[in-house]
């Protein structure tokens, strides 16, 4: 099954109050949506439309510092000005995801409150306007600990399962897999990363052709455990 | 740009010796590729053609282990049976790559010797046979230490630039980027991962309509430097 993801162009800023579906509708529209296609969304859009924004006052390294320390639920790891923070939503990231990047003048954008529940508002809203039921990915961009560069993750989904769990799978030899749970939102939101970039001021991307597993998932399904987790 | 993800179908299985190029031409031919296409094959089919296997002896779990850290340069972390290890090109995984999946029986497949090198090896037999200069990406799955799951990531690359430099970029409100290292080598395994699964024998898949930066990169141009390293 071939895979094609298709970039959200032309989308407007969005402010405190819009409605995200509606600011997509028109890009969605015009690429032509059809049952079976996955939307990602990269967060600040969404953040944006929630008010998940803080005014900067005064010096904005010490702002910025201050905020992480405010909103982070631990500091796990500290090194210059880098903090790797551990979020309320149980998210390790660098500056608990405060981000000026696409952010409007003299501000500074949050993680939304709850990305799972911005994902399924999003796909609701687009089940009513556009008729079609599209599983929803909100993602942000993360780094990894030994890999230099970053990735987009997915925060918050809706209407798909973001393990695929592979348990029991026999491998075309036969045998037990040894891999059992495939990140496969992480990997959506990664795929759709490809397109959008990061100047581009493109918010979204629709995903055809992928035929993973659909539920009742939740983003927050892809936090290890803390007595599963090895280094903090 | 749309991008499109193609899974190779009907690739044959490979011993050791065999030409990795060759038993992916015909599936390749038959998508029809075309210049700017993008390559990804995982490495377990490169490492069964270099003959990066072994033979398993006596109990299966005590050769692994004792395989494991035989190969390993250093092991990072230990609980029960799981061993998360550096490689010898440096990479952070479990059991330092050593994996039974999709090995032919009584075996155990481990990391290229030096996937970068095969990755060019592929690239150019293909070159030759195909008259198009593909960029190669071969890839693995690995964990993350906070994120449940596994996603596929670049091991060798060969023809683009792994990591998309973004520094002095400004964001489309006019502000320079917080994010400036983007992992794209990484982000095409995952893309890739999609449509190739882990129980299909699908060993490739052609990436068409990425327009990141070719060059002379290379896969451990992904491993982050061990004196930034945080959490080691």
């Amino acid at each position: 099954m071939t895979l094609s993801i298709h970039p959200l162009v032309g989308v407007g800023t969005v402010s405190a109050g819009d409605d995200v579906a509606a600011a997509l509708e028109p890009a969605l529209r015009s690429i032509g949506p059809i049952n079976g296609d996955v939307l990602v969304v990269t967060h600040k859009i969404v953040s944006k439309a929630e008010g998940a924004v803080r005014e900067i006052e005064g010096d904005e390294e010490a702002f910025k510092k201050a905020l992480v320390e405010e909103i982070a639920r631990s500091i796990v790891r500290r090194r210059g000005d880098l903090i790797i923070a551990e979020t309320k939503h149980g998210f390790v990231c660098a500056n608990a995801g405060v981000d000026r990047s696409n952010a409007a003048e003299g501000t500074m954008v949050l993680l939304p409150e709850d990305p799972d529940r911005s994902a399924h508002r999003i796909r609701m809203k687009l089940r009513q306007s556009l008729g079609l039921d599209l599983p929803v990915v909100i993602s942000d961009t993360f780094g990894r600990p030994w890999r230099r560069g970053l990735t987009d993750v997915a925060i918050g989904v809706s209407g798909l399962l973001p393990i695929l769990d592979l348990i029991g799978t026999r491998d075309w030899v036969g045998r037990e897999l040894d891999v059992t749970e495939v990140a496969v939102a992480d990997e959506l939101a990664a795929a759709a990363d490809l397109v959008m970039g990061k100047a581009s001021g493109i918010p979204a991307a629709l995903v055809r052709g992928y035929d993973g597993p659909r539920g009742d998932g939740k983003g927050s399904d892809l936090v290890r455990p803390v007595d599963e987790d090895l280094f903090r």
